[in-house]
Order: structure tokens, then C-alpha cells, then sequence
């Protein structure tokens, strides 16, 4: 097999109020924050066909978040038992892709306004898919 | 901002019967396939607390597919209209991770028997996490 690339490219980034990783809620249903998915212009035409009240996936990049993580106390809480990290949503992670479920809420020119959303203003966004049904295979 | 790193360290590799990308299954339901999931020794402790039965998210990098592909006719049926990928699940796209939902059928040392996963044998896996209920929201 020929060499694979791994590196990404990200297609977009994150313009949110929400600055501080501190004060970002554990999950984006528990605040309710709306934020900007504002695309690279050379991108901008993979937007097509999406609707006002689509639901999305968006896959970001936690740039700020640790990767040497294996195992984790969940939600911070060290009462809860040392966790793997893969049995858990902890942003420390091999490779640090957020998922983030959320809604269209308006469209402008190469963006897209969604919540919830709690990624921090800045995020690299890395890929946007529809959610199909109940079912969030690929292909 | 410090300048930060998009590359993608693969944690593991599927090993499933499904070899041939033509005869891949275009989502994983419409298949069935069980896989496992081969985890590299130096995360495999990532995996704690795992059990069978449980649904997860397993990220795989498409590493087949192409990535300049902007818009598609969805599902590859030319009489659907030409539409954004990022308002479809091709796997042709700028960032080609794959989002598979699954179930734990089996453990072993190291790895996870999971279904239904419509990969082909050999795809790298970057990434696995729990579903939350009826949310797939980070952190």
C-alpha cells in the first residue's frame, strides 16, 4: 500500500462568544451557545444543498487539548472511576476530533449560524455531515 | 497562537472480511459486517471500561478515498442533484473520516469485535467513543 497521509485539512473555523475553555460546558446541550461555522472560501461550494433546521455533525479539531491521555477520571470528577479515554467523550485524546450535533439555524455566504454548539471561538472545523436518521454510519 | 499539529495518529486498524471497496455496503446497516477493532499496543489501555453491548462512535480515516471531491450526486445515482459533500455522508471529501456506529459484541486483548461496520479490511481507525444518548456532543 502506498503511503497514507493522516495530515488534515481544516475547512473552517469556529467564530463563537464563547473564548475561555474553562467556562466552555461539558456538553453543548448544558449551554446552549450559537456560533458561526465560517468555511474557507475554497471550500465554500461543499455547503450546497444545506437547509435552515438541517441536523449536522461537525468534526472539529480541540487544538488545545492533551494527546498523551490514556485513561481519565470522567467529567473531571475523581470520584468516578479511572476511565479509558475511548469509553468516555474526554477532549484528551490520541487524536482530539470533536463531534458536535447541532441545528441550522441561518445561512450566510460560505457560513453557517449552528447550535448548540460549545467549541471555542477559534476551533478548527475539519468536516460537516448531515445526520442521517438514527444512523451515523458513513458511506 | 502556537502553531498547531493536524496530524493524525491512527491508534489501531480494522480486520474485517470486507476487502473490496466496490462491494462495501453504502452504510453500515445495509450490511451487517462484524469487525474488529485491532488497537496498537500503546493505547490499547484506552479502552477501560469498554464492555460488550456497549454503542460507540469509531472514527476510521478513509484513507482510499479522494479529497478535492466539493460536490457529489448523492449515493453516486447521477439522477440525484449535484450537492455539497458537507451536506452528505460521501466519503469522498476534504477530510475523509469516517463516523461508524456500532455495538460491542466481543473483547478480546486488546481489541473489540464490533457491528455493524461496513470498513474494508485495513482501514486505519483514529478514534473511538461512547454514544451519548441521544447526544454526540464533546467534552
Amino acid at each position: 500500500m502506498s503511503e497514507i497521509n493522516f495530515t488534515l485539512e481544516p475547512i473552517g473555523v469556529i467564530r463563537s462568544k464563547l473564548v475561555d475553555l474553562a467556562a466552555a460546558p461539558k456538553q453543548g446541550d448544558e449551554g446552549g451557545y450559537q456560533a458561526w461555522l465560517e468555511l474557507d472560501a475554497r471550500v465554500a461550494q461543499g455547503l450546497l444543498g444545506i437547509k435552515v433546521g438541517d441536523e449536522l455533525i461537525v468534526l472539529t479539531w480541540l487544538h488545545r487539548e492533551q494527546r498523551d491521555v490514556l485513561q481519565v477520571h470522567p467529567r473531571g470528577n475523581p470520584n468516578n472511576p479511572l476511565t479509558g479515554v475511548f469509553a468516555t467523550r474526554s477532549p484528551d485524546r490520541p487524536n482530539p476530533i470533536g463531534l458536535h450535533r447541532v441545528s441550522v439555524v441561518e445561512i450566510g455566504d460560505g457560513r453557517l449560524k449552528v447550535a448548540p454548539i460549545e467549541a471555542i471561538d477559534g476551533t478548527p472545523i475539519v468536516d460537516i455531515k448531515p445526520v442521517l436518521a438514527d444512523n451515523i454510519n458513513e458511506r
